[in-house]
């Protein structure tokens, strides 16, 4: 099943859609493409409607959550990888997650957050592809009062042959 | 125009000179070459006098405050290039920044501040060019009590053939 | 001398061990390999006993304690990249090192913190090679209560011709 196929049956599972593309800032791009990597923007957790998810964790949010929020923020990501190259099926594998996680100085677990993402895109891209190396952090605030930010980091499928 | 002389302009502008390259350390570099890309350390705001901006937003600095410091920052990244490479045209383009905000937990404006740096870039390397993926952090703290504290990492054009 | 001799030279003066390579957690890896380029997980300070570091900086510990777990997170980046590459001899040169640390708002010190790590670093791959770009950053909390969180970005030697 290819990763266009298992988004779609995850959004199906969840009753849910992708996130809007984010609004182009002028100062900053969703993604930049060298070579065959992808680097991303970190991505704010916006609901399908356009609503961004705001809240800390440890206060207003719990792992519950913020798991959530860290899948909203994946699907963002998601989004932008599809609105750049019109499918999911140009990527080769996750390189590297960097996620950030707004967060009271008592709460230690970003891990169990950061699945939200990582879970994701583990069920999209499969349990070797989906699988990078991740660094779990935490903040005391955020853009726009999120409760996680996240960056991802993408190898390319070759281009096919002209 | 070239990205030196879009420097020259801007310094012109501003009234003001780099900051001076910052001291060597010893165990960390202020940028790393690796084929076509440029990995720079976290850059922190020092004035052309060399004096370091301290002070966190939400507390000591607003907004126009923070965006100055992050603007200082990017331009000490701009002095570390020219140390390394001569000119800022060995520079193709940004490919991501990093920013940080040492921020007030209620502080949330941690994409205006970086702006500081984007809208420099931007002006140097163009509207195309100087436009990366960008990722807007905050921080309790950060080194020596400065507001801000970036990274950049960018492509180089080619070398000349030989 | 080999960086393999550099850290069993390192240990045999620290009277250590490596630490336990981190347990597979399924949702990511320690290191994702990617061209000539090795990027790590975030690493935790965790003793040779397999036992995790806590404190923040500034209030449990203090910055010597704060540098002994930036070394014990460096010891455990070395531990997985002896696990995927078996000897540490396929490392040519750190490229970038990313360190976070568990800090009150009142601690200014992380890049002393860090050090820990850098000036193992060093050690191990000499003084040009072991040098990278470095961003030092704070945190108000971390993953399991850890006082340091650090990834890196290597550069591997070229394969030995077939």
């Amino acid at each position: 099943m290819s990763a266009e196929d298992r988004l779609a049956e995850k959004l199906a599972e969840l009753k849910t859609l992708l996130p809007p593309a984010p609004a182009p800032k002028g100062v900053y791009k969703p993604l930049v493409v060298v070579g065959n990597l992808v680097y991303t923007s970190g991505h704010l957790p916006i609901r399908p409607t356009g609503e961004l998810v705001t809240g800390r964790l440890g206060a207003e949010l719990d792992v519950h959550g913020g798991y959530e929020a860290a899948r909203l923020a994946a699907f963002g990501i998601l989004t932008s990888l599809r609105k750049q190259f019109g499918t999911l099926d140009r990527i080769r594998r996750v390189i590297k997650v960097l996620g950030v996680v707004n967060s009271v100085p008592e709460f230690t677990h970003q891990a169990a957050v950061l699945n939200g993402c990582s879970e994701l895109l583990v069920y999209i891209f499969g349990p070797e592809a989906g699988v990078g190396a991740r660094t779990a952090l935490a903040a005391p605030t955020l853009p726009l009062g999120v409760p996680v930010e996240i960056e991802a980091l993408f190898e390319l499928e070759p281009p096919p042959p002209a």
